[in-house]
């Protein structure tokens, strides 16, 4: 099994990609590892989830380690890959060098700015669980400071929450957090009334969810107004600054700002000297491999690849989760033939449809032809994507979060951890600071009158 | 309700003691506000089991918003106490001052390092959430970082986990390692063996579980020892240093410490201007309250109170409660019968018992005269600790999570989030900096030989 004959399977990422590769590459006669920076798996998917309170972030993460124990052929390694040896075929290190055979590039992508990196601070985007709990804090904090000015005997502030990008994250996003001001918060204050919240959508394009059909669209953004939120398509965001986002010269203030407008693919994308689309993802060949490198494949968020229509495959899970199973099986079929890499059938994508939720039974679905919107399709977004979760505990507890919350309106994972450092908050100060600005003065206890 | 007759009590801290306060007083002809740092309540007597990975932040805390919603007459301020004007009666925040007819101290205790403050950032306590995510993140990066050291070809580096303190949380904490390191990562790794992990817990007195029993001592020893703890008695911890503590000339190699030694109460204590203890905690009359003033009480963990028999009174959650309804009680009777603070009844502690877990299976019990050991201590531990949870919703989530773990002996929550800096790993570097020491050189993959 582990003799230097057994070929080596270097799978760089354990997202969906690379995962379900390792998974179908278990038992076959190779020796596998998988080498990501993090020791756990994230249900992406949920994320918007963990970002808005509604589930801790141990619900939807998993341990590597854990989701391939059975599997003795494969080793995990928590590392950060620096680069690679396409020649000498390794994948480097800080702590040295990986030999392999095939090489499994599944990366991903993370957030991107469009050049304006100086926005990050003001604006935090949506796809680690880091990211999740920096963006709970800020919406909970906003609350928290409102509540604090208030009962200060100000006017209380108005809260102004921003969410630049109108695909399914930012639908989420801006969704849920209608949700909880109206509902989850409503009344555990005394001082101010969190049903008043702002919530403004910005979309670039004319439309939100843009990849769905315009039907859906129109539905959605009908759905979002509806739950309390306020969408403004065609309307490019040009500067953010703490309490205030720009669209030309319109002016938004803005308490927390919330990015989920556009993707960069990892940078490990562009080490494998292939070329790469504008979002750095790697032009790959129909069989997901790198131009001459047949031994080479790049899968998920990380590839670009067109459909058989010409259609460029969408950023999701299930177009991830079919090339690592592709790709597996490419390997596996070729090391049990001995075959080398001859003409290989080309990747296909099988579409089963798409599914965005917007927020308590609201959601968009899209399968071929049918279109459904409001509690069905929120429903089957449900039940989707609570099947899917790796690990029957993960389904168990997220089944009950979901419950709970549906009957109570409550949501269960409302902390408040790290800084108390807001950065919208009357300009950009601490908050504490924030409020000292004016002198000490008596607070008002006691309900607002 | 809200007219400036009403008399105005102010809480301090919404631990145990606080919030009981709160309760207890709702309804009552007050108007209440709570005051806390964070915006939730923290049930610290499972704070070990976030620190060890079985549970999420979400299943052992509560918003304290949520808590305390349907009374009117409370009102809640996430905001930091700067200290207490007691002849003006009002409370100083960063925001500005706050009024009181009554005033209820419950800031609670964090750990100390008796002016060694040095230590800490080697040697994490657990008090807060925070504290527990750092103690998870250390454990579990250290079995990371010692898995790829081995995949490097290295011989596999010793694990020692080191925690300073017997009582009842470092014993929590060691036996809940060993636990983890036996079971739940035993098969998970390649090229190491978790079970080879060395725990070693420090106790600088003669025994373990010092407050209890003697018999129950050696008990708990014992079932440490069985689970694969050593313990070393009589043995004080002179010095601290990355990957190393120290007793006299005595070395004891530790890739991680966890500090269970020393607690200190809040600063807040001496603000009170009263007399305070070696350990910071406000000398109390007999009525909780501070010498000269009958309306400021200090209860919880804050204040230092003997019983009947001279024995001082424990900080642990039982006190803290009993206090709280108690202040609320004398608090009410005063209000409801416009009666001038006069002769009050002395608080009294009704001790129920004493329980603290080991681990899998292992705790002790002392109910007077009654002590009891290993699976029954165990079961009535946890029947306690998951009955005393605020909400159903914890409830039902944390016994899924026992009953889980028992049967699969996995760890739910085994995420390392944040940096990946281990202090202690191969010198005080950064994890990836720390392999690189050696020349890179080929990673030997696959499981070990």
């Amino acid at each position: 099994m582990t003799s230097e004959a057994t070929p080596r399977v270097v799978i760089v990422g354990a997202g969906f990609g690379g995962l379900n590769a390792a998974q179908a590459l278990a038992n076959a006669p190779v020796r596998i590892t998988v080498i990501d920076q993090k020791n756990f798996h994230t249900f992406q998917p949920l994320l918007y989830q963990v970002a808005t309170a509604g589930l801790s972030p141990g619900e939807i993460a998993a341990p590597i380690r854990s989701i391939l124990r059975s599997h003795k052929n494969i080793e995990v390694l928590m590392a950060e890959v620096t680069g690679f040896d396409l020649d000498q075929r390794r994948v480097e290190t800080a702590e040295g060098s990986i030999p392999y055979d095939y090489l499994i590039v599944a990366a991903g992508a993370s957030h991107a700015y469009f050049g304006h990196d100086d926005w990050e601070p003001y604006a935090p985007g949506l796809k680690t669980i880091e990211d999740a709990l920096e963006i709970r804090r800020r919406v909970l904090l906003a609350f928290e400071l409102a509540e604090r000015h208030a009962a200060g005997g100000e006017t209380a502030m108005p809260l102004n929450f921003v969410v630049v990008g109108g695909g399914p994250t930012g639908v989420e996003l801006a969704g849920t957090l209608a949700e909880i001001s109206r509902h989850a918060l409503a009344h555990e204050f005394r001082s101010i009334d969190p049903a008043r919240t702002h919530i403004l959508l910005i979309e670039g394009g004319p439309r939100v969810l843009a990849t769905y059909a315009e039907d859906l669209s129109r539905s959605a953004q009908e759905q979002l107004n509806h739950l309390g939120v306020e969408v403004r398509t065609s309307t490019t965001v040009t500067c953010i600054e703490p309490g205030a986002v720009y669209a030309g010269d319109t002016r938004m203030p803005a308490t927390v700002v919330l990015w989920a407008a556009g993707v960069a693919a990892s940078p490990l994308g562009k080490k494998l000297g292939a070329a790469v689309d504008r979002a750095g993802r790697v032009l790959v060949q129909p069989d997901l491999t790198v131009p001459g490198h047949p031994e080479v494949f790049v899968i998920g968020d990380l590839a670009a690849l067109k459909d058989e229509q010409g259609k460029m495959l969408p950023g999701v899970a299930p177009v991830a989760i079919q090339q690592g199973r592709f790709v597996a099986k490419v390997i596996r079929e070729e090391v049990e033939s001995h075959a080398k890499a001859g003409a290989r059938a080309p990747f296909h994508y099988w579409d089963k449809g798409s599914l965005a939720t917007i927020g308590r039974a609201a959601a968009v679905a899209e399968f071929g032809r049918i279109h459904i919107s409001g509690f069905i399709a929120w429903l089957s977004w449900l039940f989707v994507h609570i099947l899917f979760l790796i690990g029957f505990r993960n389904r168990l507890l997220v089944f009950i979060q979901w419950a709970w919350s549906y009957v109570t309106y409550e949501r269960g994972a409302r902390l408040i951890t790290g800084s108390t450092y807001l950065p919208g908050w009357t300009g950009d100060q601490p908050s504490s600071a924030a409020a000292s600005e004016h002198p000490p003065q008596e607070i008002h206890t006691g309900p607002a009158k």
